[in-house]
């Protein structure tokens, strides 16, 4: 059995992990390994029960519960496969130190924008966490769809995985550069610190609208600032010289959110 | 010269650091000396520029740029002690991997609270990435003070201090229980995901506010809860669980401080 022979079944059946497949799972920590095998493992209670609870179905679960027994502790119900390991196998897998009962083996597989009411667009945000906490935040805000510039960081870096408590699996996404903002069909918002407009004053489109938000460092290039239809910012006090990128996303994302009908 | 000597001198004098003030510069690295000493080392231009702009003065400033030449890079003027380091000794007192230029000697000094006009209460956070987030969030909304309830994470921790844009030495701060909640007179008001009214239509006081912020895992603590005059919730979409705390702390600080008149 290996890790690309995935097999469904209507009821979990418990079997030992083997070495070899532990193996193979440890080395999904490595970006080119996910690559590879379009596969990644992510770990927690937390994180996989967010994932069962918007309808993604892992390849497996892998439990190191030596008392399960058939019963889940999960919101929403399970009938896949499930991998027994033991402790030592589960801190193999997992990437965190902290020790976990469960985690899933999933297909690195995103979901397509199907609505474009209201999208967010990410020009350049490589750190992990931030683009993570945004996903996750842009899942929270009932976001239609992530818009990842060619530069951010990769999606299914066990970082951002965490982050995002799994927002990444279920929050439809693509990659895409200034045309996709040239061609979209609505409003197109640039938060950004030299914006001409407060976010509490700006009145909000009531629908269609692209927010787009740069990383801290350098902002939003130039060649998509040229092609939005506003310019807002987010007012702050002199003594600090700017926000954390995912909290500038929250307060924007929330409070455009809140002109929107959906 | 040792760290626990500063002196004050009205330009800058550029000495070289000994091994033995690297090794003792090095050993704030860990909470106890830090504790010890009443000092912390702060890394990265930003961060010393960040602390400059707020007039907070260092004990002194150690630089590994070679090519210094009595000409600082920062926005606001220096007249104090400047440490020269060589790469290497600057590897070794800094935290973070990232070769730094500049970093700071500073005391372990808070602000005292002068105005309690708009104040943020945050219990029991304890991951320092998000307290120090949430410090910078709060001066860049121009907080008047942040109490930390005792079981919150050390506010001069490496990962605060970074997170905070070094926000925990400028931003007035003090260590209480729920006794402050119970005796401060005005607007008590609790975040919580079970709060009774969306923060989008709850009418925030045009003063003396309290917002209270607790744990994403555990929330607000009964007895606090007990004392507050509205609990007030952010609305997110079925799909995802919770918010990050520090983005709840990023959206409810800037939209409650939009109601309060200065």
């Amino acid at each position: 059995m290996t890790i690309n022979q995935p097999i469904s079944i209507s009821h979990p059946i418990t079997e030992s992990l083997s070495n070899q497949h532990t193996k193979e799972l440890s080395a999904l920590k490595q970006k080119k390994f996910r690559e590879l095998t379009g596969k990644v493992v992510i770990e927690g209670f937390r994180l996989v029960d967010q994932i069962l609870s918007n309808g993604i179905l892992p390849e497996a679960l892998i439990t190191s519960d030596e008392h399960f027994n058939g019963t889940f502790p999960f919101k929403s119900e399970y009938h896949g496969r499930v991998w027994q390991a033991t402790a030592s196998q589960m801190e193999r897998i997992c990437d965190t130190k902290q020790p976990q009962d469960w985690a899933a083996i999933m297909s690195c597989q995103t979901r397509k924008i199907v609505d474009s009411n209201f999208i967010l667009y990410l020009d350049n945000i490589q750190d992990p966490g931030n683009m993570g906490t945004i996903f996750r935040t842009a899942a929270a805000a009932g976001i239609n769809g992530v818009i990842r510039s060619s530069s951010c960081c990769e999606l299914f870096n066990l970082k951002v995985i965490r982050a995002s408590l799994g927002a990444v699996f279920f929050v439809p996404t693509e990659n895409a550069d200034v045309d996709y903002i040239e061609s979209f069909t609505g409003t197109r918002i640039a938060m950004c610190i030299e914006g001409s407009e407060s976010i509490f004053e700006y009145k909000a489109p009531g629908q269609n609208v692209l927010l787009i938000l740069g990383s801290e460092a350098e902002g939003i290039q130039p060649a998509i600032l040229k092609s939005v239809d506003a310019k807002v910012r987010i007012p702050i006090a002199e003594s600090m010289e700017s926000l954390n990128v995912s909290v500038a996303a929250g307060i924007s994302l929330f409070i455009i959110k809140h002109g929107i009908r959906s």
